[in-house]
Parts: structure tokens; sequence; C-alpha cells
């Protein structure tokens, strides 16, 4: 029986998600709560994000805020499985991120986790999984990362003994019982993959056991398999558990749950080309009328919308969305416009990343004390 | 199925061995060689330990001989277990270690593995583990061990990320199928003990893969499953494959096939006060016959002696132990001259060693760069 799966006609584990993902039905199996307007009150960070409900459902949101109360400190984990070239959605999870570690003046914990993307894609080169590892972590530097109250890691090129110890502490209290009942791995699979949750833990944890802060992990919702396991084993160290603020995911470009990113199609990724951001938004999927004129007359339907989320969660104000949001509705707004305007702000927003990732590069020996030149062949 | 295991009347794996062993069917069973003269001569290292067969078996020494001959050097590995105290079988192990270091220029790498034997030991504590791993250290020190050419890692201590990326590019090769198939651990196990492999043949490949040079591992031979994960493995990643000189075991103080490290009666311990060694050897049991008269009339039979093995591994010459094995046959030697003989040299080696370790203590920094005081309360 594996967790996180057989959920009606949709799945969610942190190695796949296909079907039409129910969220309100995934809060309730994985056991999480939602956000309502009175604890985003409570925590004094009234974010576009999680005012959308993009950011919706939480685990023990209630506690960090009380914690931060009584310290006015608590740690941020967030991190990224490295991938060949981030796309828009680890774009917007990581500014959030940001923002939100300078609203709490917290301490932020970015580990790098290529071993799991390698251990869990057959095909990915090791060498390969290092080098997209390295080039991602230029990506959130260019994003705005800090090394201000920051630690980054990159599991295989910067791995050390307090994570490992960590780790191998963690790794005593999971049985491969457990490892089966929350992922669902066959025989087949590598002992990596089997082993990983522990190193995951270990990132969880890490602000905890080293500098004994309670962490918020910030993650899309198919990553909490690796929370409720990290949360599991934090109550038996006697370390506090780690809360969790979890996002829905971004649409995908022709309509899916998720971006996806080995679909190349389905995402906008931070090094497209301004003409092929164009021919991507141009095509993607709306909610609008199969004529202009319906559109006119019946309205369209922004809660399908792929161009109203992107432009509502990437550049729109909330007062901007709701405007829009409103207008489409009406049939004041024609998906024509709604599709110019989002590909003029992507095309600017990813020329302007360009330029902050060339200065971003230098800026990469903030964090690691590794030479990088020799794994980026 | 379990490799290792169902050998007729006894078992050996790395975590037990039981019942009476059969040398020569392991060797079969495992697939090793036997050591023999030519080979001793070829190797140009006749240590009394290989021609008393203590190391018995091999894999592809030869290989390692040829290398040697063309390129004047090549890697030792042999690592500890992490335990309370080690026992004189480890101080046998090492000393032949470090002779062979010495005759042959090699580079000895000593990783001291207290995360095998947490994930291994319900009962055993982390903070235990990472003690007796620093202790053991210490030990080797007092034995010899020194910083020319030499590493130690400590692996919850003083990990890094080129042992753990190779146990990462390790772990993707290794299914868990294959754990369950050398290891046999029921799903009950945790997952940390279903990884280790992964990290001891990262042990045994960080010479080949860093230095490249090829590795001879030095284990006795309930260690081989982790050279048949590591062989296999090598292969795949384009490596030397590890060659290993294997040894049997130390018989036990009360006859058993194998000083068992947790019956503190079974064997000698490096922190033994005079009193209780001089107490257990005399308890020890011999090849001898009920009454002397017996003894004087039939003879004895050193062949099951550990009293006679103990002076041959440990003290005696070649010469020395040969004569007395000649004499005891023939009634010449009675058990109480050999218990006296080795109760003696035993208290001065113990009490030489207990200065030595003082001494050693302080030369930890050597190996490792971090404060063991922390971990040593």
């Amino acid at each position: 029986m594996v967790e996180g799966i057989l959920l009606g006609e949709f799945e969610v584990t942190p190695y796949s998600v296909t079907g039409r993902v129910d969220y309100d039905k995934l809060v309730e199996k994985f056991g999480l709560a939602l956000i309502d307007d009175e604890l985003i009150e409570e925590f004094g960070f009234p974010h576009k994000l999680l005012l959308l409900r993009y950011f919706y459902a939480h685990r023990d949101l209630d506690k960090i805020i009380k914690y931060y109360k009584e310290h006015g400190r608590f740690a941020i984990v967030s991190g990224r499985g490295a991938s060949e070239h981030i796309h828009i959605a680890h774009v917007l999870l990581f500014r959030f991120v940001l923002e939100l570690q300078k609203r709490f003046n917290a301490f932020l914990f970015v580990p790098i986790s290529e071993d799991e993307k390698y251990f869990a894609k057959q095909e990915l080169y090791f060498e390969d999984a290092r080098r997209f590892a390295i080039e991602n972590l230029i990506d959130l530097i260019a994003i705005g990362l800090g090394k201000k109250d920051t630690e980054v890691l990159i599991d295989t090129l910067t791995m050390n003994a307090k994570i490992y110890g960590l780790a191998a502490k963690i790794a005593k209290k999971i049985t491969l019982n457990t490892i089966k009942a929350v992922y669902g791995f066959p025989n087949e699979t590598n002992i990596g993959l089997h082993f990983y949750p522990a190193i995951q833990a270990a990132h969880i944890l890490y602000p905890t056991a080293e500098k004994d802060l309670p962490s918020l992990v910030v993650i899309s919702v198919d990553q909490d398999p690796h929370m409720r396991v990290a949360r599991d084993v934090a109550a038996r160290l006697s370390l506090f558990k780690p809360a969790a603020l979890e996002s829905r995911f971004l649409k995908g470009l022709l309509g899916e749950n998720k971006m996806d990113a080995s679909n190349p199609q389905s995402a906008i990724y931070i090094n497209d080309s301004p003409n092929l951001v164009r021919r991507k938004i141009w095509r993607a999927f709306t909610g609008g009328q199969p004529t202009i004129s319906e559109q006119r007359k019946r309205g369209g339907n922004p809660d399908i919308c792929t161009v109203y989320e992107y432009n509502a969660f990437f550049f729109d104000t909330l007062e901007q969305a709701k405007n829009k949001y409103i207008k489409c509705r009406k049939g004041e707004l024609i998906c024509g416009e709604c599709k110019l305007e989002l590909i003029e702000r992507m095309q600017k927003f990813l020329e302007e990343h360009k330029r902050k990732r060339e200065k971003a590069r230098d800026r990469i020996y903030d964090f690691l004390d590794i030479d990088i030149n020799s794994y980026l062949s």
C-alpha cells in the first residue's frame, strides 16, 4: 500500500504526478491543514501567493508563528532537485522563499539534491546531475539568494560529516518497511533511492540539529511524503517537528496539473529564447471560448487558464489579478490580449535573469568552497 | 537465498558467524583462491601470518603483484568497524597491515565505519559509536599508524563529498534485490544497513577513484560479501576490481571459531588488566589432555589450541612456533607452560600498548581535523 497514491483518479508522489489532482483530497490524505485568511494574518506575511492560495496547505505553521513571536527567529529549508534548467515554477517558489527569509530574518538552508535525481532517473549520468546542481545554484543566486544567514549544500559536491552524520542517525530510525509504505519502490530500485529519505530528512532537520531552530520547509505538495518521514523521525530524536508550507503545482502550458521538467512543451525554462517563449505562450491552454464573439458573449474561465495563472502569480498585483478575473468572466478580456501581455513580461523577465545570471556565476564562491570549473565541462 | 550462509552447519556473514567454520568450503562458496607458498614468494612478503596461513585466501593478489612490479605502488584499504575496545585479533590484523604498507611503500586508507556498527546493533547509541571510533583510532595510532601516505576516515565525523559522492555513484548501481541476495536483511531492518554496502564499496574504491591505484583490501573472511559488492560495482564503473587478502578468525579463548567482541570471556581486549588477562588465559581452551601424565604419553593437539595459536601468531617466530608444534605433539610441552608464557607476553604487550596509547592521543590530529574532546565525554 503506497501512501499518496490511489486517490481516485490521480496519484502524487515525490517521483510522479499523474491524473487530475484534487488538492482538497491531497490535504485530507496527507494529513495537511488548509491555509486560511486568519492564519495568514496571524503569520503577518500577506504574500500574494498565500492570498491566492498557490501556497494552500501547511503543517504546523501555527507553531512556527508562535515560536517566531517568542524568539524572533526560525529556519527555512527549501531545496532544489537539480535539473538541466530550472523552469518558472522553481523561480516562483524560490522568490517566495527569499521574501519569506527577508521578512522574518530567518536562517535559510538550501540543499541541492542532485543525488536524488541521479538515483531516480535511470538515464541521468552522475556528472550531468552534478553539473545541473551547480547551474541551478547559479540560477538561485541570480534570483536573489544572498550569503547572509544562508547555507547551501550540494549533496555529492559539498557533503560533510554534519549532514551525513545526521542522516546516519536518522537512517537507523527508518525501516525498509516504512520506505516501502511511504514510497512504494520495488526491489529492482537502487539502494540510493531507498536511503535518500534519510538524507532528505537530514536536510530538513539540519537547522534544528545544528542551530536549535525549528524548520519551516517550503515545497510543492508532492514532496510531502519526505515531510512525513522527517517529522516521524524528528519526534523520535526529540527535535522540533519540522513545519511546512506546501504549494499547488503551477499549471503546465498545455493545461496539465504540473509543469513537467522533462517535457519541454509543458514548461517555460529559464533559458528559453524570446521566440520560443512567444511560441509556447501563444499555444498555451487557456479558459477561453472557441471564438472571440462567444468569448465576448459568455466570458472565459480563468480558473482553468494557464495564462491567467502565470500573469497572476508572476507579474500582476493581487488587485490586478482580481480585476482580470472579473473582466475575463464578463467577456471583457480576450485570450490574445492576456497572451501578448504575458509574452512581453516573460521575455523581459527572462532577459533580465540572463543578465543577472552572468554576474551570479562569480558569486557562487560565496556558497561553495570547491572549484566549479572542473564540473562544468 | 543468502550468499555466505547455508554452508552445511555454519554460517558466515559480515554480521554474524555461527557454527564450526569450514574455511575450505568458504573459499569455494565465496569464490576465493587459496594462498600458497609460490604466491607468497612471488609477492615477496614472506610474513609469518601468510606462511602460517592466518591470511589464507585472496582475490586477485596476483594482479596486485603484477601491478606493483610495473608501477612500484598500490593501495591498501583496511578499516575498523568501531567497538568499545579493540581486541587482539584487531591488533594482529592491523600490525600486519602496517608491515605490508611499509614493505610496499603503499598508500593506506583506514575507514572507520562506526555508522555500520550503529546500523547493525539495535542497542548501540550514536554517540557511543562515535566515541568508539575515536578511541579505536587512538589504538591504531598506538599500534603504529603513521601519517605518511595514510588517510583516515571516520564516517560520521569526517565524511566528505569525495566519499559520499563515490558512494552515491555506486549506490545507483546496486539494487535492493542485490542487497537482499548478498546480505539477506529483512524489511524490518533499517535503511542505513541496506545502504551501507555503498559506503563500504566507496571506502574500498576510494584510492582507485581518487588516486588511480588498485586497492588490496585486508580483512577477515567474514567481510568478503562487501568485496563481492565492491568488485561487481568496480567493473561497472570501469575501475580496477579491488583485490583482497583474507584471514581466518583468531580463535576465541573458549575455543570458538572467532573472538567475539561482544563476549568479554571470548577475547582479550586491549584494555584488559594484567589480572584479568591471567584469569582469561588460564581458563583458555587448549588442545591438551585431561591429565599431565596423559599429555606426556599421548601429546597435545596444537591444531585446536587457542594458546598455541596466540603464542604463534602474536609472539613466536615461525621457527619457534614450529618447534612448539612438534614438542606439543610429542608430549614434551604441558599446557601450563604455554599458558604461563602467553600470560607473561600478553601482559607485557598490553602494558606497552597502554603506554603508547597515552602518547597516541595527541597524534590523533595528524589524522583528524576535528576537536575530539566534545565527542569523548
